[in-house]
């Protein structure tokens, strides 16, 4: 049997090979491949993670041998002794499948210990620098490895500084440092226990052991959660000869996207910093120069690293992340990845690609999640509206926010899920603050630049985000922030611009968005692709009229009670409930019908060429009638107090009725059809409505074959109720043909939404013309979750405990109701093989649920007119997954 | 092509052409064939019916030539000549295919006129006799086929009787006679527009047209609805030569049981009246005599009528329901069918009949409907009794109870306990008020139907109840109730019959139910008989008990929370669920341990041997809590009054805990499984309780092997729940077992009772050793229909206007809620084959729903002990119906 190979030298591998060597591993790999300037190094692949952490946490004996293998000939290939004369330093870096930024730990320096530092600065003939990396290293393993905490290292660093009275680490002595050292070693021992480790070796096999390890971190474990990323994946660890960027100053280091990732402006977008090692870029400390001063300060550094940003960008065919060292003026090469990008920077970039020739339309296509577009669909500050500026920090990710300042993560997920708006406000972000993020509306820190912890994990999400906002000082102690010298409590409510990176007072106002070119060119080319038909969800004309400039294909969902619900109405709509009679109550639905006439005409108008799905009255009764806890307090003080006798008798009316009419379970009470076979006067009255509206537009000079009226029952579980309710309306239709001397066509269908419905689907489609699945009833009933309750109850519990897989009133439970879903199809099709069958739910928004509905061959999804965007791409995506 | 034949002489039919010739006309056949004494006849089938019923509602040529034919052999079978000299009279009957009692039409004396009546006269020397029967000809034929009002004629009759003071028909003289037609011709003229028709043709096919039509008659199409009896069944129409029990005094009428229908004694029963005809037995005018008498005063015609019922008997091998006729001592059959009986004549007689060698033991099972059991199964108002009747309800829960009325549960419970018999009366009950039910003979509500919560725990423990009485208006604040606008104090006497929902004031006599030898013995077939095992719904020891004398081979469904309810135990229940910590949620939990483990042990001790299935806590935890409406109303008082700041300050807490448990829907809330993973600790302790009393009972000498303890999660939907509780029960288990150092034999398996749980039911069975089909609320998902609800709003809409066949809740839906079943069944099976499937919805005692679940193969039911009866009938009607 031959031996399991867990360790790859860059020389054999690729970048197909990610799985195994890791995203980061794999590219260093493809890099070297290719001929760009990458330091030798090797990768210790997931399946070694994954065994470990299968094997009770220890390194084998033959793992170490091979490690020590591939040392061996890095020593070779650099000409350099792993802990000896000429020393041989190593980065150690964990290098997950799918990139996980800032979950996992990195090592720089290792093989240094008091004897290598000493050759190290003969070898440099830099003493500064050889006790800089010394301190560096000391630092972070004993952080990483030992789990010393950062701050006793940090508090000896910021004393030597006060001392000396300078401002940046690299202004330190040499005797500073040596001094730094000492007190590194003691905290080391002090802390750990133990004393920091001089041999290479065991710096080495401890480095690998804590990459493994932090796998299963806190904040590792909820990343993954959060991007559903599979927990058995693995990390490898890539281990690579050092190069230095704090050598000297033509030495430094940076971090670099090929093209804006905010916006995706084809030009490089970066910064970088000259005499510095990685972490200083992060820290914060010094402030990094952008990469377009590179040209100035080493012209021919930055053409070479022009040139090779260039040649990864045709080569990975996508816009790249990179990080590179500069040491003594050679350029380096660490890392290039595809780059996170903003929404619009994505759709931006997409299309400059097609344009470029680099990819084909479909793979645009590809290039931007669905999901993604929701960022674009947010809405912006009003810039028509002066505002006085607080304060102003780093445009980081854009979109705007209002919120109440909170300064823990927590905290902020607490009031969140209780239902308030928070902005989640540090100093700096880090990967333990993600719960926080996620439940804040946005991100503001006063420290962190572009590509700060904060920026990079904001943009991923979507989240509007200003960083490195310096006008804001917090006082985490005391729970007050200070901004331009005023002193303000947590609590106090401020807004941000991510696109401008400015900071308000108070909640500001906001406008709807505004889309690019490229964004409606992408939206062409994806409907070009799709199959699925693309209808929205709106309840009045002005809904109607964003539908149309959304790209909605028709509508398909107009619910008719949000009609009703207008002041002005509800007072007659509440007549019409509480009449005691059938007389009175069709007088107060005589009442009502000019008013729903008048709505459904601006639907039809605005859709006119276009099909309009309307939904007859919905929601039990007692939903329009005043809150029966209400009425009984007011009713006992009235009482108490020897109120008017008048409104006492008025208050006990009304009382009855609502008792009456109140429900245990509304949810599964008198409602939908239900309500149109006990009241067909109700029902009645709408399809007069609509009939007559349809009449004054083609009066009105629209002709009659535009005007697609598709007349939709809820809540139907039996056949009989469909058999019924379509009589009804043939009938009524019939009634206002005969007065008017004149036909339309229509058609009456049905929504889907009780599991019965699904399983009879074969009797109801006898009746019915079309069906609508309404999912989230369907998921209501299916599952037993009230909507209502369980979002708030149990819900949440079981999101975070991984007992359901996502919230499925978001997502479609294609397991459990997508069962159903299909079944209605299936069965709906045999009875009547032309029947139209569509989504209504709001799962017709969401790309994994319309990926499911293009699967199962319905013929359009309807969502609400801000998610047709992400739902003509989804159906794209659809397509282009099932053929791939 | 043969003419369609539309008629039939009695003598080419028998007892197989009942869907041809109708019930009657096929027995009159019948009896014809085999002998016995049978006016010559024909029958027009029920072809001719629906042919006239769809072909515009006349009599076509071709029926009517071929009625005349058939009349023609009648006049020579007879000797007689219609319209003649020697007239030959005739009756028209009709006759349905399933036996309508009351509902159809029937003319005497047909064929009689002004001519024919004198012809009659002088043929029988008895011109009363004539003038009597044309009488009673033109009143009958006035009534049922010229539609005249039978008062018009009733008050001429009377005014007659009373000029002459006599007191029947029969005493009056031929003058009187004579008027009196004089007074009906011309009422029928007034009445209907027309002249009596004297034409006996026209007479026939205007009878004809009559009772075909009648099949269409409100109270016709209202007892098919009732009785399920489809539509286009038709009724024939029976055409008989007249014999006159009304010509002299050894003439006569009478109808008789060949056993007692009441309580299935064999002997004749039944009645007659010498010199009268059939209508007069029914008129109550005069008071018939008890067949016995017969044999005094006719009894060569007794012996002969006795001989003729033991040999109907012998040859339809049932009870008979006899009609027969004495005209001048020689007696004549004028129908025979099965004979309606009661519960215990049914089972008397199908026992009797085996043992009398007439039928097989199946035969008998199949003689007695499972449903018809119920009436034995409680005490009962004794029947010799007459009452008159206060109000009326729905009838909810079968049996009688009498007792002083009480508002309050506590009260109820307060004053049984000091050996009141009460009557719990509510607007409506809650789970608050089981402890008040429990104590009460008897519940009576003014709101809520046939399966609201008093109605449904009611019929669980066999409770007599009536709900929904609206005459009854309850002051709960005044402490007084108001029927028929009378008031009454609480404390006034009221009792109730749940099988008719009648109430009455006062105490009234009650006999309890007994079970017959013949009972016990019919039960021991059936359980010969059927393959689906049969348990109880028992959650105390005292129903455990009951369970096993009624049958039960197990129990398949013990609520726990029921054992929270109690008085002395809510207390601790409330303190559970208010506690602020873990800490404290477990002090209160270690309180109700001991509680629950009592319950536990006398419920496996009660059923060693059998197994007993414990369903963990499933109802959310705001049903323990106080209402909140009723908590608000206080609130708002003690605020105004200025009450004590202490208990204003209990209630508001008391209130943000009850709303922050509260739901919209609690039926679709935090309940079930949901609840035990929130809360494992409360699972714990239950697991825990079922085990130590396991244990107590195998240290008291009862063998461990006995023991069958099954544990089931409740609200199952997803394969994740089911894993995770199986892990708690078996972590528990295993603590259990380790602190005694000894194991038992348990099970886990789940209640199936959402439909997501039907879909994935494979999924689920990969951990779940048993699935019980909970129907109620699987059905309440399925179908969305709220069951504390639908019954008081729409569902009786639906049940009156056939919008659903049957209250899905009393008769499994099978094609709905079924469909799902079956799908569980298959899948659970599927992925592990062995699997235990039941069902523990109230439809485990509903026979048509046992059928149903037997076909597809479940292993057992359970339902209340006082259903077990009928679900051991009915599961043993399944399996001779399957093999039929």
């Amino acid at each position: 049997m031959k031996k399991m190979q867990y360790v790859y030298p860059f020389a054999d591998g690729d970048k197909s090979m990610k799985s195994l060597l890791g995203g980061k591993g794999a590219n260093l790999a493809e890099m070297a491949r290719i001929g760009l300037p990458v330091p030798p190094g090797f990768v210790v692949t997931t399946e070694a993670c994954n065994h470990y952490l299968n094997k009770g946490n220890q390194l084998w004996p033959d793992l170490k041998s091979e490690i020590l293998e591939n040392l061996k000939s890095l020593e070779e290939k650099t000409g350099r002794t792993f802990g000896g004369a000429k020393p041989l330093l190593i980065s150690v870096r964990s290098g997950a499948v799918v990139s996980m930024p800032g979950m996992m730990d990195t090592v720089l320096n290792l093989g240094l210990n008091s004897d290598t530092c000493e050759s190290l600065a003969r070898e440099t003939g830099d003493r500064r620098f050889a006790l800089d990396c010394y301190r560096r290293f000391i630092q972070m393993f004993g952080d990483v490895v030992l789990k010393v905490n950062h701050y006793s290292f940090e508090n000896f660093i910021t004393a030597a500084r006060e001392k000396r009275k300078v401002r940046t680490d690299s202004e330190l002595e040499p005797s500073d440092l040596e001094k730094l050292i000492e007190d590194y070693l003691a905290t080391v021992r002090k802390e750990s226990g133990r004393d920091f480790p001089q041999d290479p070796n065991e710096q080495l096999f401890l480095a690998v052991e804590a990459v493994f390890s932090s796998w299963n971190t806190n904040r590792a474990v909820v990343y993954r959660r959060a991007h559903r990323i599979p927990d058995d994946l693995g990390t490898a660890v890539n281990i690579q000869a050092m190069v230095f960027g704090n050598l000297s100053d033509n030495s430094g280091t940076g971090v670099a996207f090929t093209r804006n990732p905010a916006n995706g402006e084809p030009y490089l977008y970066g910064e970088y910093l000259l005499n510095a090692q990685g972490e200083d870029v992060v820290a914060g400390t010094r402030t990094p120069n952008p990469i377009s001063e590179l040209k100035k300060e080493l012209p021919a550094v930055y053409e070479q690293f022009k040139a090779v940003c260039e040649k990864l960008e045709k080569h990975y065919r996508d816009m790249q992340d990179i990080e590179f060292t500069i040491e003594r003026g050679k350029l380096y090469m660490l890392q290039t990845r595809t780059g996170k990008r903003t929404a619009s920077a994505a759709v931006r970039i997409a299309v400059d690609m097609v344009e470029e020739g680099l990819i084909s339309t479909n793979d645009a296509l590809l290039r931007v999640e669905p999901s993604q577009l929701e960022q674009l669909m947010h809405r912006r500050i009003d810039p028509d509206i002066s505002l006085v500026e607080a304060a102003r920090g780093l445009p980081a990710s854009p979109g705007a926010a209002s919120g109440k300042v909170v300064f823990n993560a927590d905290k902020a997920q607490e009031m969140a899920q209780s239902g308030e708006s928070v902005l989640l406000v540090r100093p700096e972000t880090t990967p333990d603050d993600i719960h926080g993020i996620i439940a804040a509306q946005g991100v503001l820190t006063s420290r962190g630049g572009m590509t700060s912890h904060a920026a990079v994990v904001a943009r991923g999400m979507g989240k509007p985000c200003v960083c490195g906002c310096e006008a804001l000082r917090i006082d985490l102690a005391r729970g007050r922030f200070n901004i331009g010298g005023e002193e303000y409590e947590e609590g106090e409510i401020l807004s941000i611009d991510g696109l401008t990176g400015q900071v308000f007072f108070g909640a500001v106002p906001l406008i709807e968005p505004q889309f690019s070119d490229e964004f409606y060119t992408l939206l062409g080319w994806a409907d070009r692709v799709r199959r699925l038909k693309i209808r929205a969800n709106a309840d009045n004309p002005d809904d109607a009229i964003l539908a149309i400039e959304m790209g909605a294909q028709g509508i398909g969902l107009c619910r008719t009670e949000h009609m009703f619900m207008a002041a002005d109405r509800i007072p007659v709509v509440q007549k019409m409930i509480l009449a005691g009679s059938l007389e009175d109550r069709e007088a107060a639905l005589k009442e009502l019908l000019p008013m729903q006439l008048e709505d459904f005409k601006g639907i039809f108008k605005a859709m006119a060429g276009k099909p309009v799905t309307i939904r007859l009255l919905d929601p039990p009764l007692h939903e329009f009638l005043p809150d029966k806890e209400v009425l009984l307090v007011e009713l006992e003080r009235l009482n108490l107090q020897g109120g008017d006798p008048g409104s006492i008798s008025e208050k006990e009316q009304m009382l009855q009725k609502v008792s009456a009419l109140s429900e245990f379970n509304p949810m599964l009470g008198h409602r939908g059809c239900r309500l149109g076979l006990v009241y067909p006067e109700i029902y009645r009255m709408q399809v007069k409505a609509i009939f007559l509206a349809l009449f004054e537009l083609v009066d009105e000079g629209i002709e009659a074959r535009l005007l697609q009226p598709e007349i939709m029952i809820p809540l139907v579980g039996h056949r009989e109720e469909m058999e019924r309710m379509k009589v009804l309306v043939d009938d009524t239709a019939r009634t206002v043909f005969n007065g008017s001397g004149r036909e339309l066509p229509y058609s009456v269908g049905t929504m889907i939404e009780l599991p019965r419905a699904c399983l009879v689907a074969d009797q109801l489609a006898k009746s019915a013309e079309f069906f609508s699945f309404g999912t989230n009833d369907l998921t209501q009933t299916t599952l037993g979750y009230s909507r209502d309750d369980s979002e708030g109850k149990f819900l949440p519990f079981y999101l975070q405990q991984k007992i359901i897989p996502a919230n499925p009133f978001a997502e479609l439970d294609c397991e459990g109701v997508g069962q159903l879903v299909k079944m209605g199809v299936e069965k709906g099709r045999q009875s009547r093989p032309g029947i139209k069958l569509g989504i209504c739910g709001e799962h017709g928004g969401d790309p994994s649920s319309v990926e499911f509905f293009n699967d199962i061959g319905l013929d359009y999804v309807s969502c609400s007119p801000y998610r047709l965007p992400i739902a003509r791409l989804a159906a794209a995506h659809a397509v282009l997954r099932k053929n791939e």
